[in-house]
C-alpha cells in the first residue's frame, strides 16, 4: 500500500500541518508520498526522505516537481507527458483554512480522489463552531450555551468569566478568557482579527477535560482510548505547536465505566454518518456528570495516532474502506425527448 | 465587462442547467464566454453563438477547447503555452450536485477564481434540508416540522399527509406526496434512490406560496417582486424543466403590504451574511397568517431573472461587488524560531 499525505494549505494552521505531517512518517510504516500545498496553494511533491521543516520556511520545496490536481489524481509534468502520482489515498493532514472549512473534501470529491479526512458536509458543520452547536443540539448531544457577535452586534448577554473564539479556527488562535469586563473590547477585538464572527461561551474554571478519536469502518466504530489531556488554562499556539508533533502514546483516563461509555455514545452519535471516512477527535467537557462536546477535530494533530493502539493498521484499513460516492447517470433524457418533439432528432 | 457561465456538473439536475445556461444569454448583456462541466467533471470553452442543447447530448462539445482549473482561472492550451480564459467573474449555474452542494464553490474559493453564487457554508446549508431547517430555526425563522429517515430507519411520526424528499435534491427529483399509509415505502423507495437520507415534512394542501430572490450589494439587499407560482400538486421535473427556461416577467402577487413585509424581512434575516455573492431565491408558505421559509434555492433556475426589475444591472453591479476572502498571513515564525533555539537558522 502507498498512502500521499497532503499538508501546509492557506491556513494559519499551516505550519502546524507541516509538524502533523512529518509526525505520521513516524507511525505508519508504508511507502508514504507528500504532497505540499504552499500558501500560493500551489502543489509539491516533497521528497519523502527530505522532508522537514526548514525545506518549507526557506523555500527550498519551491525545487520540487510541481504537481496539477486533475480528474482522477495528481499528475507532474515530464518532458513530453503528464505523469500521474500513484497511491491508494491521500491523507488530508492539512488543519484548518483549506483543509478542515471543507476546500480539500470538496477538490478530492469533485476530482474523484480518494482521501483520509472528512467529506465536505462533516468539514463545514465541524470547522465553524455554531454550526457545530446547532448539529450538537439537534442530536442531543450537549453543548455549552454561546452567543455569536460580530462586528456590528458587539453586546454580550452571557455572564463572565466567558471564552472567546473566532467562529471558525482551531488551534486556539485568537482565543480569550475574559474575566473582567474591561478585558471584553481587546479579546473580541483579537478575535476578529481573524473571523468577522466570534463565538461566545462560558469559561468553565478547572472543568475535567476528555479527549477521544475514532473512526467507522464497516459497521463498527473503532474508538481510541480516553484521554485527560494535561492541564492549561487553554493551550496557547506555542505549546499546541508542540502538541501537533505528538507520537508518543498516552495513558487511558482514569474514569468510570459508566463515563467512559457515555463519552463513546456521545462520539458515536456526532461521528455517525455524518464523519464517515475520517480520523476524528472529539473534545468533551464533564461539568456536574453531565458530557458536553467542546470541539470535533475532523483533521486532528497528527491524527491522533498517539490516542490508538494499532494506528498503523487502522489507517491502512481505512484507506481500502473509504464512503463511495453515489455515481449521478446524465443521460440526456428530456434534451433528447424535448428535441424529439421539435422533430430535431 | 465579460461574465464567465459554468453549467453543467456530475449532477441529477445537469440537463436543466444546460437550460438555465442558454436562458442567460437572453437577459443579459455583456459578452458572456461559456464554461460547460461534463458529467466526467472535465471543462470545455462552448462558443457562445454555437450553444444549445443538441452540442451537449450529442457530445459534440467534445471538439471544443478543453479547459484546466488552476490558480487564478481556467486554461486552455495553446501550441507551447497555456492561455488564461479571461473574465471578470463566473456566474454558477449548475443546479443540484455540484454546484448548489459547495464543490463549486470551494473550487473557486481554492483557486482563486471571482464568482457570483453561493460559498461554501451556504451551499452546504441550503443544499440539506435538515441543515436549512437548523438553520432557519436558529434566526427565529418559522420551517415545517420535520422528520430525518434512513434506510435503517425507516418509522415514521408525523401524521398523514407528508411530503417525502430525499435530503440533498432540489428539483423536485424523487419527491412524492403520501396521503394514505400504503404508499409510504414505495415513496421512501423512490426518495433513497437518490440519496441515503430523506426528509418528511406535512403534505399542506392549497398552500398558500410566494418566491422572493435577491441579493446583497455593499448594505443593500436587492429584492426581487414576490411572485405566486402557479399551483400544482408540486412540480414534477418535466414541468421544472421547463421552468427553469423562463426569461418572461412575472407579475407580482396581491399581497397585503404587511405580508410582502414579513416575506422580506424572512429573506433578509436568512440571506445575511451567508450567502452574500449570491442571486438566491426563497420560497416560502404562508400557512394561517405565518411565514415559513420551505426551501433556500442558491442558484435559482435562470438565476431567477425573471422577478426582478433590473436583472442584467443588477448582475453586472453584484459581479464587481463580489465578498472578498481574508489573506491568511503564511510567514514560518514558529518553524524559524524553533530552528533557532536548535542552533539550524
Amino acid at each position: 500500500m502507498k498512502l500521499a499525505v497532503i499538508f501546509g494549505g492557506e491556513s494559519f494552521e499551516h505550519e502546524i500541518s507541516i509538524v502533523s505531517a512529518i509526525a505520521l512518517k513516524k507511525v505508519i510504516s508504508c511507502e508514504l508520498v507528500y504532497i505540499f500545498c504552499d500558501k500560493e496553494r500551489e502543489f509539491y511533491l516533497i521528497p519523502t526522505q527530505e522532508i522537514n521543516s526548514k525545506r518549507f520556511s526557506s523555500g527550498k520545496y519551491l525545487n520540487d516537481a510541481k504537481l496539477t490536481l486533475k480528474q482522477g489524481g495528481f499528475y507532474s509534468k515530464k518532458m513530453f507527458k503528464e505523469e500521474k502520482l500513484e497511491f491508494d489515498a491521500v491523507i488530508n493532514i492539512i488543519h484548518g483554512g483549506d483543509g478542515e472549512d471543507g476546500k480539500i473534501a470538496a477538490l478530492f470529491d469533485f476530482f474523484k480522489v480518494p482521501y483520509i479526512g472528512p467529506r465536505l458536509e462533516a468539514s463545514v458543520l465541524s470547522y465553524n463552531k455554531f454550526f457545530t452547536k446547532l448539529y450538537a443540539n439537534s442530536l442531543d448531544v450537549k453543548a455549552l450555551p454561546y452567543e455569536v457577535l460580530s462586528k456590528n452586534r458587539r453586546a454580550l448577554t452571557l455572564a463572565l468569566p466567558v471564552i472567546v473564539k473566532p467562529l471558525r479556527l482551531g488551534s486556539s488562535i485568537g482565543v480569550s478568557v475574559v474575566k473582567e469586563k474591561s478585558q471584553l473590547e481587546y479579546a473580541l477585538d483579537v478575535a476578529f482579527e481573524f473571523d468577522d464572527e466570534v463565538l461566545i461561551e462560558p469559561f468553565v474554571e478547572n472543568v475535567a477535560e476528555y479527549n477521544i478519536a475514532g473512526c467507522k469502518i464497516g459497521e463498527n466504530i473503532r474508538y481510541s482510548i480516553i484521554e485527560e489531556p494535561q492541564k492549561e488554562l487553554f493551550l496557547d499556539f506555542d505549546k499546541k505547536y508542540l502538541d501537533f508533533s505528538r507520537t508518543q502514546r498516552v495513558f487511558e483516563a482514569k474514569i468510570t465505566e459508566k463515563l467512559h461509555n457515555e463519552i463513546r455514545k456521545s462520539f458515536k452519535t456526532l461521528y455517525e454518518p455524518l464523519f464517515e471516512g475520517a480520523v476524528i477527535r472529539c473534545d468533551f467537557f464533564v461539568i456536574k456528570g453531565e458530557v458536553y462536546i467542546n470541539e470535533i477535530n475532523p483533521n486532528p494533530g497528527s491524527l491522533a495516532n498517539y490516542l490508538f493502539e494499532e494506528f498503523d493498521a487502522l489507517v491502512r484499513e481505512l484507506a481500502v474502506n473509504l464512503p463511495k460516492s453515489r455515481k449521478i447517470p446524465v443521460e440526456y433524457k428530456y434534451i433528447n425527448s424535448i428535441q424529439s418533439a421539435k422533430g430535431k432528432a
